[in-house]
């Protein structure tokens, strides 16, 4: 497909504003948050409503262009990156918060709307909608949608999939689905989980209900600072065996914490080896309770230091300083990779003793934020792209890490997703007969590979050729621990 | 296929007491929980290990011979009704619970262990396993995952896709996938939560991890009884808007309190027309304080009777009332028919008029427990099979109560699944594009259509038939009910 026929065809349907073709105006599309992929689109199209979403798509269908939706490009594997000869499919212009229902509590939103802006309109009601990226001010709920994104609080209120009720999708061929609906379970297979997490490669999300909650009474957090990355470890352990779920439970490395703390200037203690914030909410009582036991375990397993937040206005300074700990490494460093691998929690001490001797061997300094609470890690890999060479060795070490979370039992990512980033690992964590089963899915929606093409799903040629790579460099057994 | 021929191949992978091929030897697989529905199947197997489960699928798919799955049969929508011409795969023999870890909360269980049986097992630990179907001292792991069963206590701790973290599954070519893992999310398609629900037509579940829950410090139930059916409804709004998430909030009206109380003379109002069994669980302080907001808002709501169990073996008897209404309703009725939708919660008053209306058009007595919190009914149907053409009419009215849960915005099933019972209803439910996408799913799977065909998703030729049916007797709007 020639780009000047596609654009006359899309002017047909859509008004000027709405399609994008100039070199400049393409540019702020060519990446996502993972800036080392970057491609320019062949079009930019920016639709207004449901309809011309379907218009859109059935154009491409009957073209055979391939089409890449898009939120606001934070994500962080790359699903976003666009196709030189594809279509980008921004979801900007679809913003509107359609519905927030009270009684219900739910709302229904347009995908182009911010994550946070669903809780600004909620907190009127004293309802709130409980996952929370870091990018949140900045993130869309269809984006979050796309990668099943987490946040601090997922260990107690769950990933995007636990908090959304239903979706109005359009399919490749341009048809409107609904999918999910407002009871516990749907009849039918369940499309919504498969829809959640498909980084826009089973179809186009053009409305969204989510559940909201109602703002807990209270909510307190506990800082505690080791002087040694076991200890806090094993105080994680701890909460949980105690029976707490604390609504946050992050750990943050030596490194992570000074980069945080030059930055926002959150009042962490820079001398740390680790550092836990250990949120807790819910009644007066009840956190009142688990403050107390969260302090008295974290002292059990030698904390050098335990602070309880003084005042709103402290706790979320300590809050804001691990949101920011991404920028705040960016500060520090020309580029930064960040992962996010997933282990079981037990492991963390043995993990993060591989991670730092991968780091010395490779040369390139590792920052580590973790969600201790549910064992996933997000160690951010400190490079500067301008160094020849020194792009592909942390791409290579990235691989190493990811690999190492596979062996010791866990996967290769958390909330991210797989995006363009880690499909490679993906033939590590599955089987071909794994693999093959999500293929024969894809094509249940999308047999001419138009949504997304070579994201998420490695082909079994780049499992073969990856296979042979690693079998060449001898990685197969070589992640230095036990496997489970 | 000729049985004989299947007999000979079955018998030179499996030994003798493993395959059944007598008539006496098959009738006990012949239904379900839905015995309205019987069916001799041409063999059953019963392999004792998963490399018999995969030795029988590749066999079976190679001679093209439908496979239907099969846990203790309580399934109550016919999920495990066999095909004359097909296997029925009995799992009972894989009943051995692998693995309970008591530090990461998870219980690695085969697909024949009992729903109950896995509480019992992690009792020791402190830890329980959450989803309890009424059935589920004698259902198993395996049929839950099936019809993603619920429970009275689903409200608060979901369904069982919220409760299973992994899966083996043997695919109907006989290969073994491995689906889910310990964390909160996987990457690659959400294939554990397509596989829950699916109603044994994607593949057969082979090995179980599910989440275990600490057993709460303290749980207490209040019962209060009403004059009217609206204002128990109105109650069950206001509990929920207070911010309580009860541990199971449950309805039952006049006619259903009564054969429950003549059954297991649980102490309930048998002169009220609506009772309401609302627990509450967590620590000793929070269950305190719930508990006497909960009867507070009872008294408000016009309860004529508020009472809060005076020990742990009254709460117990007042949930065996509840978990035996079906057996209570079939002491007194020759036989009953369960029905099983979902409404929005304001949308009750309304719906049970309507339901009574129907009852008397049909003259056949209606029955009603309902999960109140959740929005998920469960009319039962009184008859008589041996009265000609009342199993026709018990069988009209129930797709015409599920139409009407349809209508009023709710769905036609919230935790028994569809099975042969309601096909007829997912026409109704879902237009012919959502209805294609559930097929190309199961084309992904199982392509030739041998995994429990004819269960879940109505053929195009179905629907066809069914929507001329209702337009003929004038059905399409005819549930006198303003749609959402």
């Amino acid at each position: 497909m020639k780009k000047n026929e596609l654009y006359v065809a899309l002017r047909r349907i859509l008004p000027e504003d709405a399609v994008l073709i100039e070199e400049e105006d393409l540019r702020p599309y060519e990446c996502d948050g993972l800036s080392a992929y970057r491609q320019l689109p062949m079009l930019v199209v920016l639709p207004r409503d449901v309809d011309e979403v379907q218009q859109i798509l059935k154009l491409c269908h009957g073209l055979e262009v391939p089409v890449v939706a898009r939120g606001t490009g934070t994500g962080l594997s790359g699903g976003a990156l666009p196709l030189a000869e594809g279509l980008v499919l921004s979801l900007a212009r679809l913003n509107r918060i359609l519905d927030i229902d009270p009684v219900g509590r739910t709302a229904r939103v347009q995908p182009g709307v911010r994550n946070l802006a669903i809780s600004d309109a909620a907190r009127s009601h004293g309802l709130y909608y409980a996952p929370d990226p870091s990018s949140q001010i900045a993130c869309t709920i269809g984006g979050n949608i796309a990668e099943n994104s987490g946040g601090v609080h997922c260990l107690k209120y769950g990933l995007t999939v636990h908090n959304v009720l239903k979706l109005e999708v359009v399919t490749v061929e341009g048809e409107r689905l609904t999918i999910g609906g407002n009871a516990l379970d749907s009849p039918g297979y369940d499309l919504l989980a498969l829809m959640i997490g498909s980084e826009g490669m089973l179809g186009v999300v053009v409305e969204v209900t989510v559940r909201l909650l109602p703002v807990p009474e209270r909510a307190q957090v506990v800082l505690a600072a080791f002087d040694d990355v076991e200890k806090a470890g094993t105080a994680v352990g701890e909460i949980i065996a105690a029976g707490i779920i604390p609504a946050g439970l992050e750990m943050m490395d030596g490194p992570a914490i000074k980069a945080a703390e030059d930055f926002v200037h959150a009042g962490y203690p820079t001398d740390a080896a680790a550092m836990l914030l250990c949120e807790v909410d819910g009644s007066n009582q009840e956190v009142s309770e688990h403050i107390l036991a969260v302090r008295e375990l974290m002292q059990t397993c030698s904390a050098t230091e335990v602070r309880t937040a003084r005042s709103e206005g402290e706790r979320q300074r300590f809050w804001q300083g691990r949101k920011s700990a991404f920028p705040a490494v960016g500060r520090i460093s020309p580029d930064y990779y960040c992962m996010d691998g997933t282990i079981p929690r037990h492991r963390l001490p043995e993990v993060l003793k591989r991670t730092s001797e991968l780091s010395r061997e490779y040369d390139l300094p590792v920052a580590n934020v973790f969600h201790a609470g549910d064992g996933n890690m997000h160690p951010l890999i400190l490079y500067d792209a301008n160094n020849p060479g020194e792009l592909e060795r942390t791409e290579e070490l990235g691989g190493k890490i990811l690999e190492l979370c596979v062996a010791v039992g866990g996967t290769i990512t958390g909330e991210h997703g797989v995006g363009v980033e880690k499909i490679n690992q993906m033939c590590v964590q599955f089987d071909a007969d794994e693999l093959e089963q999500f293929r024969a899915l894809k094509r249940a929606f999308d047999g001419r590979q138009l949504l997304n093409p070579g994201k998420g799903v490695p082909t079994p040629r780049r499992c073969s050729e990856y296979r042979l790579l690693r079998a060449e460099k001898g990685d197969g057994n070589a992640q230095g621990v036990d496997r489970p």
